[in-house]
């Protein structure tokens, strides 16, 4: 009987059961509801026009009502990781996600990924899988992309090495690579209803913003956020299942709650179209409070009306930091970095 | 670039930047959504039959099915928070609030003040801000409006002082100003559905009622309730906020516990029609135990069918008061009252 | 005055109040919404593809979304609570739950009881209820009905003892009393996309699948669940009303954990058909680690294309059991053992 149980339960797989050119269609396909809009207002504290209400997103041309793209972003990835992550080490990065259209209630979201890159460690013990991810609504039409690599246990240190495939993968999506929705366009942006004046000509590259605000994190605030996203890698929901007997938050929501704070100073960042790259430097646990800043890294404009890009790097910390500092002298992220998210926004102009 | 810094976060009003006659536009409209009405339900042991049961609301002449008045209430509410009473020293009081009309999911609320009041305090260093604020739907109609008063901090002790300006506010509204919504009638309102056979004739002026149960604070639900109006108080939600390290508990979560567990004795109160005053005599904490009891201060009646209208008097409690006291001798809050909320239900006849 | 306050707020029913043959119909209906859809999921790790994907519903014949049948039973089960159970000893068991249609959004579910037995117990202090309770829809079609009895005080324990009634209730329904939906149709169910290949042919009798994850229960999200359900039991919200001033999670809770977590293992046991027995063996608070094995006690045919039938044993345990021992060698319930739910499922063949 033994057997027959060790073949019902998932085991997730490990380095040596992926092999480049592989095609993993994720379960289980999650339709978005309003229920969704709802519970991640009560976990994050979201304030943008577009999301938040349906009258400012269909004056803008944005009509049934988008749900915020990380709620698809964090839908999308907890696809992969009963496939991609269960026996991970560690997850590496992320590169070149792309949001293709709005998600909105009603829509299904599936993901299918392709293995792209396969490198074993030189220990023998492990290997970085590079997968690039698609979720696809119900009519078969991308909502995004991405690429993501992890470092993944191998089952067998003696199983033999792959032949090494390191893919290139785009430092930052360039600005002409972005996608603007379908009918977007911000030439009767209503500065008041969303509540910050400032537009695409307001920010300059170098400038930072530190949007001052905080919250502290709670056990099952993180836990109903990663949940929600189907999202189930149990050492966010089982204390027994790490050393320290403490559950460890889900990156995603310290990039949700960075993004929602971010609101102070940055609101007419109306809208997530590109994630270009993303760090967890450092572990979060229910406790911390976290603050958020912002650097524009670059700008772009775009062919729809009154639509610009900004390129901006979200830093979330445990603590505030008023000096805004990325890194210490020796290169290394400054203590309190949780988060160095790169990603290009559209803004009015 | 420090000062690009400053100006892009919102630092909130102060004293000084108020004047009388001046109209916010506050940020961000909101679509309720089912959500709302899920979440709420999670957070509150609510039970009044109209929110719960479209086709009980249906019955009663309600069709679409409203939320609780008091989504709305909070809804509208919290969007004055970043522009009115950021830099609050206190809130001092609300009075004349008047729902106009129910709202229901797929209203996109957005909220209005208009500055009615400055009254500089003696000792230079802060004011009374009294406002009137409007919440209107998609379509532009009234669906709630209240008076509201808080002491800000001045900017610059040494501004010079407004004239001073105090409104009269009614201590409460008249039965005659309610607003009965349009094709409520309860006429065949169903008793046995609804949970009590008690109706308007049942109700004494002078009656208390011991709402008998109690519910104990907890730290995620108070704050994934305060986030859900998009009410961004930092006293809520970061314990580096406060010396204590504590975070403080949204009146407004006090009111809606309240009012829940008022159920039990005043199951068919079954609208909210007013809200005549509101006083948070002392703060709330996670881990305090919530009570609640009532007391009926007038009775009304009301031209539609089958509708009567109780003046209530909803006092919550830390820790049950069976004896119902409100004030000691010395004519102060008894010890423990948290709340004291006087409001207008609509009843069955 | 007093005598008042006491007739307005509901003290519940006492052992004497019942009689056979009478018909309690339960306050307050309750519509279910996406809302539902989305707390629930935040709140377990749920991943079955049929509540989760409304595009996989309709692929297998089921057009509106089905929600969760256990969102439908907890939302029935809990309006009977402040009826029957109120004052209730203990919660004795269940059987006879039968899911007649799927419950989606837009219903509205209303919850009616028979009586249909009393046993007053030798001691004269209390006594054993059973009814029947049938939750209908708006349309008056029954969702599901079950059979439950719970040991309730007596107010009196001079009260004459009625006559003794004792009904027999099957210790499991037959295969050929479950309801397949109208439309269910697994002849071309999409395996993959449900997250497994397990079919209804590789499931044995007698065979043990240790679901393997746990989650650590946490204060705030037993509470929501519970309060969702609109089940009031002051043991689940009130640290006062339990001498050891710990909530008690409600049973229904550990109910959805197990069945949640069960989805590594049984991912394809899509729809639960009935409940024939469930007994609540410990316990359960926050900080436990609850995880889950289930055992295949019976496997049926049935005449819908593609459909089968498991009869499965789902356990819930304090702590991981690898050995998944349900009982001692005394006979007793293993320590650590919370539920055992016996209940059937439709599988795909």
């Amino acid at each position: 009987m033994s057997a027959v149980v060790q073949s019902k339960t998932n085991p997730g797989n490990f380095f040596e059961d992926f092999e480049v050119g592989q095609v993993i269609r994720h379960a289980t396909p999650r339709t978005v509801t309003e229920g969704d809009r709802a519970v991640y207002g009560s976990l994050y504290p979201t304030r943008f026009a577009v999301p938040s209400s349906a009258a400012f997103a269909a004056s803008v041309g944005l009509d049934p009502h988008p749900v915020e793209e990380l709620v698809a972003f964090h839908i999308a990835f907890g696809k992969t990781v009963p496939d991609v992550s269960l026996n991970a080490v560690a997850n590496l990065g992320y590169a070149e996600c792309r949001f293709h259209r709005p998600v909105v209630p009603g829509d299904t979201l599936s993901t299918t990924s392709e293995v792209i890159g396969l490198k074993q460690n030189s220990n023998g013990k492990s290997g970085v899988v590079y997968v690039r991810s698609t979720a696809t609504n119900q009519r078969g039409e991308v909502a995004l992309d991405w690429a993501r690599w992890v470092m993944v246990h191998k089952r067998d240190a003696g199983a033999p090495a792959p032949e090494t495939v390191v893919p290139t993968l785009a430092p930052a999506l360039a600005a002409a690579d972005l996608v603007v929705p379908a009918g977007l366009d911000f030439s009767s942006y209503d500065f008041e209803a969303a509540g910050e004046p400032h537009r695409f000509g307001d920010y300059a590259v170098g400038e930072k913003i530190d949007h001052v605000d905080g919250v502290t994190l709670t056990e099952s605030e993180h836990q109903q956020a990663t949940r929600l996203w189907q999202n189930t890698a149990k050492v966010h929901f089982n204390v027994e299942a790490r050393p320290d007997g403490r559950n460890l938050v889900y990156g995603g929501h310290v990039i949700s709650m960075a993004r929602a704070l971010s609101f102070n100073g940055l609101a007419n960042a109306a809208l997530i179209a590109a994630i270009n790259a993303g760090a967890h430097t450092a572990p979060a646990f229910a406790g911390d409070t976290v603050y958020a800043w912002s650097e524009v890294l670059d700008k772009a404009e775009t062919d729809a009306s009154g639509v610009g890009a900004l390129r901006l790097r979200l830093v979330a910390t445990k603590g505030r930091d008023e000096s805004m500092t990325l890194r210490g002298e020796d290169g290394k992220y400054a203590p309190g970095v949780l988060l160095d998210l790169d990603y290009w926004a559209f803004v009015p102009r």
